[in-house]
């Protein structure tokens, strides 16, 4: 494909070079030669351009432009304000789908759930009474759909997924293998005899429009309410999200990190991997907590956090810094001690 | 249905205003309305009754007498001496049951296998040769039972369970999706080359009744002899619990927690969320440990244990208190810096 | 079976006893009993030997030979050079296999797939357009291989492993349940509206011989290159693998760790249970993590770490001996300032 073509209809600043180059693949800056398109944002990797032999290189149009006057390794340069995003636009051009599948006669559909126009299910998969499926939604093998769950359009349930009764999610929400949606919360209160006793979970799991879950993570269906994963969030491999939890608009939550019952995160969230957050607590919107943060408490909007117990980000890393020379205030004192003799 | 016949035969202490009252379904304390009942159990949150128009609330009957002296918001007070237990059992009220489905003729169930009366088995479920499966339990879809495996009575096996061969189960255990069950442990020795070479792991899980294990936790089979999880524990989301583990009674795990090899944790214990328990450890009876406690040694039964490394919670709350104003102290240190000279 | 037919071609240094006496079982040195054999490499329980009843003890060839002196309980000795890879071999032998199934008639196997001789395939699998499989492989019930996927000789896939699109595993590979290899990496990046946009994951997950991966845990398919599980590799449960990443040659991950995306991980290292690592880190062949390390950046070969943010292991534990003996510190900074007054 010629990189006018590839480029056609997307968020291009610039061209400098030619257009007419012809494009086979993408590859990263390390690998690329002649017939691949790469990316270059970062500029201590800008600096090594000239080994490169990449045959068209995306880069951020706010670049010195002394880093413009020379070609990259006679490559041609794409500008872009948004880099990335551009970058991003030009690999869904190389997605290559599988094959159009349709509904598996493998598959089994209850008779009364619905499915849209072109919808496809994988062989194995179980759909279940009054499951509502929106179209061009594609549903995997072996993935489990149980009564009255609504799915909107244009989903992918990767194999393997289940959805449990009444759980809801929007359109373009992406579900990867083992996720497991609506499973019962965490509860349970001491019996007369003092062994934990079962509190039911009669609550349901929303998932809004263009959410992704990653392999292997759980959201919990409320107690009572609903547990709510918001629109645009993104969240990865091996995440808990427990009962009524809420989660707000394109917060990104890494993998490994666990998440307790009735806790409210705000929009916009960074979430690192490998944190854990308390039951109960109010995350403002805009916070970014560092992987492995321990919270807490409730965390203000805007705020930087990290370390467990959680403190500013700011803060644990001046801690952190005395602790790493603790050594020397321990002989600070012991001199002072000295001196005191 | 009217509120005396929801409490018929629950153990209710007594009753402050209209038990004919109409009751049509549970609901949050924020949410309820009329026609709802919910629950207040927390002294906060009833100073805010008078706004609550549930048609019934169930509290505490050791709160103090002038609270109630009047009704809440015109609701019926519904008094307890386990207020909590008395809600999951109203609860347990409005639970929907799933359709009645027998063994799906899309199930395949080995001709050795012997199920009990009213089990019912989903559609692709795999029950292996010499299975054995007491009375009323349900096998969800895709759930694969390995030989010989022994399920008790009225357990619950939610989709996509998987029991690894010679697992053993007590009645009523609630297993949810994607649990894994009798994997083999993590045990290799050095190859006389130097690579890690595999311990067969000859041994099995036994799993005691009513407990609960959350949805993408592992529990692995024994190297030789049992993993044990006592009567009445309850295993949170995506919690590993490696060989030759043993849980004592009514122990309660939160998610993300795990726990390594030949490590025994007695009866009555609370495990936080994300904690991390080295191997060959023995924890007593009633231990608490705090979300994300890293446990490196014994713990005494009854302690209270928090941090990484781990510290009595008491210590741990001091000495975090410490750092968090570790400048004030680093100005102590430096001001007898100054006086010193 | 008589100990010297048990022990044929095994790497054994010397027998002390009678090598005809009879073995039904192997058995841990707590409850090994007449009839079994045992292991016994820990001094500390060496010293317990007198009451042990074993048939048979396998231990290591340079105990002090006071150790050799009298027989174990009556047993026979078993010496060797490395005894718990002798232990290893002795186990396999006991090692009861399950029914040679062929390929299940329930299974779904696409017609451009190629499987080599004695390869089965369990019931409800599915094993896509393209796909090759080597001899002797067996294919767990519910396990979707997916399309243009080449699998190895006398690999183990067990129920419900998720090869995602073109991933590559060499021979003799192990797959416990829940595995998913090749999921989406986690790659996002600011849509000029805000809300992350998807960077599609174009690459795959190649997966070198004798790698074993426990259950439930991810390895996701690199952005555009290949995210590398080299030889000999060992994964416990619930471990995340982001995508880029490449781990070396014999490296032992424990359970419920995250390796965060374009990290290399060198040959040889251990990785403790719980341990986060950063994205685009280097840790060097030989490295040691404890458990629960927080590694925030790269690791030099052989290098012992641990803590959050971690420091060399040595460095670590001197400062928690430190922190815990916190309040005699401040005992001594205010003792310093009674006497400067």
């Amino acid at each position: 494909m010629k990189l006018k073509e590839l480029l056609l209809g997307l968020p291009v600043e610039k061209i400098v070079g030619d257009c007419e180059v012809e494009i086979l693949s993408p590859r990263s800056w390390e690998r690329a030669e002649c017939g691949n398109i790469t990316l270059a944002v970062n500029r201590r990797i800008w600096e090594s351009r000239e080994s490169v032999s990449a045959s068209a290189v995306i880069t951020d149009s706010r670049l010195d432009s002394n880093y413009l006057s020379g070609r990259v390794g006679g490559g041609t340069l794409v500008l872009a304000v948004h880099p990335l995003y551009l970058w991003a636009k030009v690999l869904e051009r190389f997605i290559v789908l599988g094959e159009e599948t349709g509904v598996s006669p493998m598959a089994l559909v209850d008779p009364t759930a619905v499915l849209g126009r072109r919808v496809s299910v994988g062989p194995f998969a179980v759909i279940g009474p009054r499951v509502t499926i929106g179209e061009e939604t594609k549903i995997g093998a072996h993935t489990v759909v149980e009564r009255d769950v609504v799915v909107g359009r244009r989903c992918a349930l990767h194999p393997r997924v289940v959805l449990r009764e009444g759980s809801i999610l929007g359109d373009r929400v992406i579900l990867y293998p083992g996720v497991v949606i609506g499973s019962d919360g965490f509860g349970f209160t001491p019996s007369p005899e003092g062994l934990p006793y079962k509190v039911p979970q009669l609550g349901r799991v929303r998932i809004e429009d263009d959410v992704e879950i990653g392999a292997n993570s759980c959201v919990d269906r409320a107690a009572l309410d609903e547990t709510v994963i918001s629109r645009g969030v993104k969240i990865d491999n091996l995440v808990q999200v427990a009962h009524n939890v809420r989660i707000g608009e394109g917060t990104i939550v890494a993998g490994m990190t666990g998440i307790a019952g009735s806790t409210t995160i705000g929009a916009g969230c960074l979430i690192g991997g490998g944190v854990g957050i308390a039951d109960h607590v109010k995350i403002g919107d805009g916070a970014i907590l560092a992987a492995r943060t321990g919270v807490s408490g409730d965390v203000e909007a805007g705020a930087k956090m990290a370390g467990t117990p959680m403190m500013e980000m700011r803060v644990w890393q001046r801690l952190f810094g005395h602790l790493r020379r603790f050594d020397t205030l321990l002989e600070r004192i012991e001199s002072l001690e000295k001196n005191a003799k």
